[in-house]
């Protein structure tokens, strides 16, 4: 049994190794077989993205799923995280997928129960299986991450993924730049270098957009102006190498990250990212049964 | 693969052929076998009953449903449904039955997309699925359209499916009477002639009652003799012929559109509507994948 | 088919079948075999733990679930809980769980129709299903209920779960206490003796605390001293027998009822009781279609 709480704690062989299981499943369209688990998925953020991912990663491995509605649970008259989950599992929920706004909403179901937690996100720190996906989309597509050039672009300070991808890319041997507002830096990403997107896209392998995350900012911006400022205009994709890819965790701003003509384009691989994510996470719910 | 928006664009053998196979499942509980296929129903208006009825049939098919929640979805933050169909079909949703408040909010979708669509009610529009539990009820018990006098009542005007049954069943051959009072009658219906209920319910074989659709009024009307001058009382069913029946779509406002003894009378067929929509649905399913 | 609406017009040799029937499904991890049932849980007020129990409970049988949500229902729009149910029912729903804010909301339907009722609370009324896996939790841990001194805690007017328990364990032999403050006492509960906890807790076998049901309460009470004067604090539960068990119904208001070192202590069987709720659910639900 285990956790999955982050990538940083694991080592980049058993990551190699989720990448290479995930993409198995999707040629192979066999799945591990999780039938008899029951699971729920707790999910104290809206994210029907990411909730119905893992939805579908569950059914394909033919796992039973408790539907857990936050709305309606006792979370609002005040139960803790810890009551709820240890219900649950009396009630024999197995393992747990939780998106919370807190950081580290995970310290203490790990310490007091041995059940599989799977970290769906937790507040601004680390959403683990959007950054596996991100990983197991590059690795499809170049086959290694030695020394590609990969471009982190846009709301860095505020984003999950932006902190875990680039950690976890490093340690694979991938360069990392950031091309960020001056406004969004963050001084204690220092696992790659600033710059601006128009300096480093002709040798990008990678151009990894971020989302805006408008609803955490205490301060506003000129939205009018991003996209021809900072955002992956036409121009720019035009300089992009042939062989590049266009990466976005979405919900995407339309035409202030990217220009909307570009989310269907050739070179994005935005669509099939969320695809990679259903095998991803399901490399993730055999890896906390079975390895 | 087909969609399935509106009656109107399918020639009249096919809409018997999907009658007779919604009968033929009825009788022989025997239904098609689309297990393995993943679907997701897309509700944007409340309507519980068509939402269940289409889980009915979803899981009598041994499909596998991935519940979305309109409330908590993305749409909400101003996502479009383009972005929200094309997400979940890259997770893997292969089909979509969608309910929504905007008239032929379907276009979209069917020209950029080539996933099976099942129309279950947009804006004013139609309610293909609907018109098609109503023919599947009359067939059942009469056999045949060809000669039968229906009349329609009440709320012409505001309703989607008086616009699609009255134009499929004349083209079925059945004869219609609109039984509305003057002010919601719809000038654009011209199907069938104008009249009222006591002029024809000696000769009426489907007596097909609609819902007020209160929530559409602009003006308000009066409720408490709506009944008495223009709905169905004991005293206009007692005038029925033996052989006919009493339809409505439900949910019934009672005592208004109809007397509430009459509801579950001999005469009643409006929980066989219900238990019928459920092999429609079944039938409409089977069209979309293996027609 | 049998409802399941109360154990007091139930005989006891049958509850105590139903409870042998639980602790056997628990031990042996058998479960009657339910599968092409359809059954949906109707839930008027919030209860996720007795909701997910229930769910659990539907799908070790292999039943199908119909998800109802009751906050987008006609309920809302002013649909009777019969029309509710009478058009689940035509839809194919075979069986349904019920929890309602109305006293007996049961009669109607027991009435009209013929399909197993299951009573998962009913306004101040009755919880059967909870009173059921009380005593399986005693049962599983005594043997046998003759004779045990069982002593129910706290707020006994308000409580469903106090009524029918005691009403119950009386029947089978067990001798009935309350421990409850005099603002609480009912003087319809006539099957034990008032006194207070310190008198009793030396002899009790069964501290069965109850919940403190603030949203039923229309004068306050001082909850800083509720705990020291008539909960469960570590200093009464020093002196319990060691062969003594701590039951709650949940959730717990911490420190109120219960100090919360003891709620997962040795004698504490307050998971213990949310595990047996399954196995308990399931023992009603072959009840009502197979005995």
């Amino acid at each position: 049994m285990n956790n999955f709480i982050s990538l940083e704690n694991l080592n980049p062989e058993l990551v190699l190794e989720l990448i290479d299981d995930a993409i198995c499943y999707k040629k192979k369209k066999a799945y591990p077989n999780l039938s008899n688990h029951y699971i729920s998925n707790l999910f104290f953020e809206n994210s029907t993205r990411t909730k119905l991912s893992f939805e579908m990663a569950e059914k394909k491995t033919g796992m039973e799923i408790i539907y857990f509605d936050a709305e309606s649970s006792s979370i609002k008259k005040g139960e803790t995280l810890y009551d709820t989950v240890k219900t649950l599992n009396s009630i024999g929920v197995e393992c747990f997928v939780i998106r919370h706004i807190q950081d580290r909403f995970y310290e203490d179901l790990i310490h007091r129960l041995h059940i599989p937690i799977i970290n769906a996100g937790d507040g601004c720190g680390d959403h683990p299986t959007q950054s596996l996906l991100d990983l197991v989309t590059i690795q499809e597509e170049f086959g290694s991450f030695k020394d590609l050039n990969i471009t982190i672009v846009g709301d860095v300070v505020h984003s999950r993924v932006a902190h875990s991808d680039a950690k976890i890319l490093q340690r694979l041997g991938a360069k990392i730049n950031f091309a960020t507002p001056e406004f969004w830096r963050d001084s204690r990403m220092t696992m790659g270098s600033y710059t601006s997107l128009d300096s480093v896209i002709k040798e990008t392998d990678v151009v990894m957009l971020l989302r805006n995350q408008n609803e955490r900012h205490t301060q506003t911006y000129d939205e009018s102006h991003f996209l021809e400022q900072y955002g992956l205009t036409k121009e720019r994709a035009n300089k992009m190498k042939p062989s590049a890819i266009i990466m976005h965790p979405a919900p995407i701003n339309r035409n202030i990250e990217i220009d909307e003509d570009l989310i269907e384009s050739r070179q994005s691989r935005i669509f099939t990212q969320m695809t990679n994510g259903v095998f991803a996470r399901i490399a993730v719910l055999n890896y906390v049964f079975n390895y």
